[in-house]
């Protein structure tokens, strides 16, 4: 379920749910598409289970670094990622909450539909998302994980 | 594992983990505990499953009402509860993040051993909740949870 504090976006990729979660859940392969090119994720840490935390550091040239951390939520192989920066380690609360990431890996006849929701406190956090770039980072990114994990399936 | 970042509190209760787990997920042996007397829990709705959102109503004399919300992130029957108020239901942040409570029941000889640990962001988060009365507050309704499992388990 959505409501107007949430930001979506839907993507078709021609690989399995479980190479895209793969691709979300191993760090090489984080790293070839996290940061939307020219960047590049320098660094992934992740600990794939409720309340393990994930680290990423990326660089941009005109940003220079930015690093994320928080806590994953839910961990369904294949299925559904939940983490959120709101959280750290073993669930202790952050020092600067901002959003929660819901990503459903759904089976289809072509491969997966990737679908993302990014969840929010107040409509001032989805103003501000969204003036981040939301749309065109997480869908650059989309596409670049669609072409490692098309990849992979072609081996 | 704790840091100077948590505050813990530990009780032995005469009764088994899956009584006193009982305690914390059964709205209406909840409502018995929750607020130290004389206090009164009036109102809780408890959605047990990860991601699913707690709401209570205590009501005091001398503070009026005091209503509570938060998500559940860890539901391990008899065994461990975690919820947090830095989110609401289906992991969305919520406006005023302040701690993660981690429940823990272990089996003993006795009974069972009864550990919190309350988790937050900073030194301040922590000495604002000892200000609150942590200690007090907390170990009231744990006396009040233990009074309530162990009558269940006398029958």
């Amino acid at each position: 379920m959505t409501t107007e504090l949430d930001l979506t976006l839907t993507r078709r990729v021609a690989a399995s749910p479980a190479t895209v979660y793969r691709c979300w859940t191993e760090p090489e392969l984080l790293k070839q598409f996290f940061a939307p090119k020219p960047g590049r994720t320098v660094d992934a840490k992740l600990d794939v289970r409720p309340g393990g935390a994930f680290y990423t550091k990326m660089v941009f040239e005109e940003y220079g670094e930015i690093e994320s951390e928080g806590c994953y939520l839910i961990v369904e192989p294949a299925k559904r990622l939940v983490f959120t920066d709101c959280l750290s380690a073993d669930f202790r609360p952050s020092a600067q909450p901002f959003f929660t990431a819901d990503l459903n890996f759904i089976e289809t006849e072509e491969g997966c539909e990737y679908n993302v929701i990014a969840r929010h406190a107040s409509a001032e956090s989805v103003k501000r998302h969204e003036e981040m770039g939301f749309h065109e980072g997480w869908g650059t990114v989309a596409r670049q994980m669609a072409e490692i994990a098309e990849a992979i399936e072609r081996g």
